[in-house]
This record gives structure tokens, C-alpha cells and sequence, in this order.
């Protein structure tokens, strides 16, 4: 069973991955890039994915976007919540989820090579897990995010895909984001990811692509050169309450983003995580003006750099390329 | 000019290094490995870095340990200190100062490979520059971090060095660190620290290695396999203030641990980065329980696994690996 155990000096949950740990003698191995494994992922070998949760249908009955529990499962469903705790420290067992979202029924490795209504129906399918997940009393969040290629973590087999993570703990980065969120908005009664869309459009220098809804930007401070988020310009702290009007027009943004990317910077590896509002908002007072000083978005950073070490295991972000160049060189270079 | 750019949510400094900036395009070529290049900081080739900031000399006045200004720096010692906000952004120029501390006149790569009246002299050179960046009023805080190897950003030549960057502004990973340490000393009016300390040396399990002075443990909840913390068993929030007798002692304890990496691990790429709590303790009342509640460190991070991407981007961890396996395997393994 997985363990969660909170690091006492910064609250920083981690998961202890019993299902994936490795024996200590197996670390001193070179890494290595295994071949590519037969695909669990593709039609017509659905019997080498766990039991099937959710899946998205054709007018003949064939699946478009299925999703399956994983193989290996860095939080597992079954089971009793406890916690517990030890001298300083603090742990809980493994319990919640851990989904793969396949996003074609075809051995295709980028989602930004799907055509815009099959991305319509992936982003469909992470809004029904979001609003079936919420009616568990036991999950705090549900964290939606996607490894692309095996330097962005995304294993060896090239078959789109995402991954749905349900915590009973409310994570330390979505925490800060919310606490930061809050901070500004007592300050300004002004949602600061509104101030940031007004700045953005107005300025110009840091705008990639816009369209009725949304825009895609580079952030003034990013961590990682090309790093963009995608924010919806009306105000809403949860991506899964996205009225269906907008899912196409969200699909096609960020079909484009994705193929500029693999198109101008070579196919990148990357990763994209959806930053939405916790379900819960348990503590009256503290988190009480979420509605209001919260915006969801979705935050997508390519692997362009080996300077990731550093960086790591500091929190420290030393960016090696200028935001207004990077947003430039992607808003001009037609695709 | 590099500048200091402040993420509005998080409150994040970011580094954008103008010094080091590439052109958009250039990163669409594919990451290669360069050849070593001659290397700058041997023994009879000073005249190819940068001014010498301070030196150790051994008594026939050859240098041992060598301070110089970063031939790229991230942060500039030239120019006033200016700070500037733009609709909802800060950035500040960057004022600040990069060095290059050069462990040995010899073409050796690893710390772990040096003697320990070597490794001596470096941490005394670190305290040196601590002691002495003090003095300037414009500086907040001193990171002393080693990029050991490419996977770590230690760029691609192989000659043991350090570096130092003295920033106008705090961390937050520092803040962060500050604050969880305080929460819990005002709770427990103990220093988390201490606590942790005592809890591991009870327990036994996570220990690597033990002398008079100082401890090596695997955290409770670390980020990464085989992440190693040393901390001085007596409480002291400053680094730079060991006294001169714990040098050698905390050198033979760092030598140990790394050599035991090297090994058993096959030389792994690392970082190691020096936790000490920032001179100025600017806000009354705010950090005023600092001398009591932090506790200087030392943390260790090999990177053994190509699982970065995720945990880069989103700040949430999943170590796979269990913590009392590994301290197992470094301790009993000898070396």
C-alpha cells in the first residue's frame, strides 16, 4: 500500500510509491532507454488495462476516450483511510485514485496530432471524472496532468494519454496557489488572475494566441523557457464547471499551442498539469473568498534545458530566455 | 542586465538570466553532450577566469581553494539596486554577485575524490565568503549549492567547483522553510530540527552515517531516492558560524556520504545545496524566534531516476523508493 508522508518543516505531502519502488541496488543501474513495449493502450487490446471506469462512445458502440484504473497505482482505491502519526511526523495510507485517461483509440504519442473533436472529448471526459470524483467525501483534490515523452516522465510506451490523481490531502503547491490567490485579493479585492489577462492583453508583449474565450500566454516570471498557460478570460476557479460551449473553443487553443510547440521547438517532451480549485473548501473564513480570488488555468512547460538539477531540489528558477522573446517566436511563426 | 522577476501568485523570484539567454531558436536543437572543453579552473590557467576573488594558498603560496566571479553570471555586482512594479508585476535589476568557488588546482571532479584537509578548506572558503558578503547591505541572502555532473547542471566540465549566489531578495523556498520551522516551534516551542534529530537517532532506520558532531539521514518524506540531509546534532540556525573545530569533522562526514553515492550508486549526477538562515532578520516579531526555531543543513539530491518532468512543474513528489531501504543500503554497504 502507498504511504503519504508529510515533511515536517514544510508540509509538503509526498507519495511513498510502494507499487513502483524500486530495490536500492536497482537505482545504481545506468539509466536507459528501454524499446517501446507492445501497447496496452490500443484498440483492440483493451484486456491489458485494468477494469474500464469511464469511456466515451461512437454512434457504432466503439470507444473514443476510455478510462482505465493504472497498472500500478501510486494511490490505491481499496482500503480503510487512516492516519497516523509518529514523533514530528505525519503519514496516511495510500487511499484515493489514480486514472489513465487514453486519449485515442490509435497509437498516436501527441494529443496535439488529435483532431479538435477527439481533444473536445478528452477535456469532456477529465470534467465527468472531476464532477463523479467529487461525490467521494474522502478526496480533497483531483489533479489532472499529462507527462509527454520520457524526459516529461511519460514512460516509454507513445500512446496519448493523461493522468487523474484523487488525494484525501489538499496538495502544498495548490495550497500556495490558493493562499497567494487570496493574499492579492485581500489587498485588491481584484481576482489576480484577471489583473494578470487584463495586463497581458493590453500589453501584448507576452500574448501566444487568443480567441473569444481564452488566451495563451507566457508568464512574466516563468520557470522554464517556453513555459505558456492557458487562462479562460471570464473568471472561474474550476475547469470542470467549463460550460460545453467552451470545450471545443478550449480543444482548439490548445491543439494550436501544443502543435506550435512540437512544430517551432523540435517535438519537445512536456508536461501539462490543470490548476483548478480544491472541492472542498473547508475552512469558513479562510478560503472564503475562493469564488472570487481563484481562476483556474492550465500550465504547460516543454523540456528544453538539462539545467533541471539545480532548479530540482532548490524551488530556485533560473530562466535561460526572455518571456517576451519566447512569446514572440511563437505567436509569429505560423504552423 | 539579468533581472529578478517576481510570479504575482506565488510570490516566486525568478532569475531571468539575460547572460545566458538563447535565442529562440536555439531551442530547437536537440539536447547533445559537448566535449569537454579545455578547463578554465586548473592550476596554471588562471588568467582564464575571471578576476580572483579570494584564495586558500598552502605554504609555498600555490592556491588550494580559488573564489572567482562567474564568467556568466546570474546576477550582476555592477549598478544600483532599482525596483519597479508594472500593472500587477515587481522585478527588481540583477544587482547581486556569482561566484565560482574552485575546489582544487587539480582536474579532479567529484568533492567526493578530494582529501579531507581539501574538503576542509572548502567549507572554511565557504564560511570565508559568507562572513564576508555580510558586510553588504544590499544583500539578503547567500546559496551555496554544487552541480556535480550534467544531469545536475554542472555544464561539461569536469573540474570539482561550487558556486555562490548572493541574492537582494529572499528565497522562497528559504521563506518557506523559515515559516514551517517556526509554525512548529510555536506549537512546540522545540526547533523541528532537534525534534527530527532526536526522533532519528531513537528510531534508527533512516541513519546513514553518525560522528561527535553530525548526523546523515534519509528524510522522512523525501522528494527523490536517495535524498540525504546532514545536520549539525548541536542547534545553530547559522552555517557560516560552525566553529573552526567541526570543519574537519563535518568535511569527513561529507566525504563519507558522497563517496558512499559514488560508489554504490555508480557516480550518479547530484546537487547539494547549504540551508542557513538569511543575515538580515528584517520583520520584528516575524522571524524573531529564529535563533531557536531553524537549523542549518546540508541536502543532498542524486538524480537516479528520469521521472523529473512531473514533480518539476507541479511541486507535488512521489519518491519511488522507501526511505528506510535506502538508509538501510548506504549504511551497511561499506565503501
Amino acid at each position: 500500500m502507498p504511504q503519504l508522508r508529510k515533511d515536517p518543516i514544510l508540509g509538503r505531502w509526498v507519495i511513498i510509491s510502494t507499487e513502483r519502488a524500486k530495490r536500492p541496488e536497482d537505482f545504481s543501474k545506468p539509466i536507459s532507454n528501454p524499446p517501446e513495449k507492445e501497447c496496452p493502450f490500443c484498440e483492440g487490446r483493451e484486456n491489458l488495462t485494468p477494469g474500464e471506469i469511464f469511456s466515451i462512445k461512437d454512434s457504432q458502440g466503439k470507444w473514443r476516450v476510455r478510462v482505465v484504473s493504472a497498472k500500478k497505482p501510486f494511490l490505491q482505491k481499496e482500503g480503510q483511510l487512516w492516519k497516523k502519526g509518529k514523533g514530528p511526523y505525519d503519514l496516511i495510507n495510500g487511499v484515493g485514485s489514480h486514472e489513465i485517461i487514453i486519449e485515442t483509440p490509435y497509437h498516436i504519442a501527441n494529443i496535439a496530432d488529435l483532431d479538435e473533436s477527439q481533444i473536445k472529448d478528452v477535456l469532456s471526459t477529465y470534467c465527468i471524472r472531476f464532477r463523479e470524483i467529487e461525490k467521494d467525501p474522502l478526496i480533497k483534490y483531483v489533479l489532472i496532468f499529462k507527462n509527454y515523452g520520457w524526459g516529461a516522465g511519460g514512460g516509454t510506451v507513445r500512446h496519448a494519454r493523461s493522468q487523474l490523481i484523487a488525494t484525501p490531502v489538499n496538495l502544498k503547491r495548490v495550497k500556495e496557489e490558493l493562499e497567494g490567490a487570496k493574499f492579492y485579493y485581500d489587498y485588491h479585492e481584484r481576482c489576480v488572475f484577471c489583473d494578470i489577462i487584463q495586463q497581458e492583453l493590453s500589453d501584448g508583449s507576452r500574448v501566444v494566441l487568443e480567441n473569444d474565450n481564452f488566451v495563451v500566454l507566457v508568464p512574466f516570471a516563468p520557470r522554464f523557457p517556453f513555459e505558456v498557460w492557458i487562462l479562460p478570460k471570464k473568471h472561474s476557479p474550476d475547469f470542470y464547471k467549463i460550460c460545453d460551449g467552451n470545450v471545443l473553443e478550449l480543444a482548439k487553443i490548445l491543439k494550436q499551442t501544443l502543435l506550435k510547440m512540437k512544430i517551432l521547438l523540435n517535438d519537445p517532451h512536456y508536461n501539462y498539469i490543470i490548476h483548478t480549485a480544491p472541492f472542498r473548501r473547508p475552512y469558513p473564513g479562510y478560503w472564503s473568498t475562493i469564488e472570487e480570488d481563484y481562476h483556474w488555468h492550465i500550465e504547460i512547460t516543454p523540456h528544453l534545458t538539462r539545467v533541471a538539477g539545480f532548479e530540482w531540489g532548490s524551488g530556485f528558477y533560473i530562466c535561460p530566455a526572455l518571456p517576451e522573446e519566447t512569446a514572440k517566436f511563437l505567436r509569429e511563426k505560423n504552423v
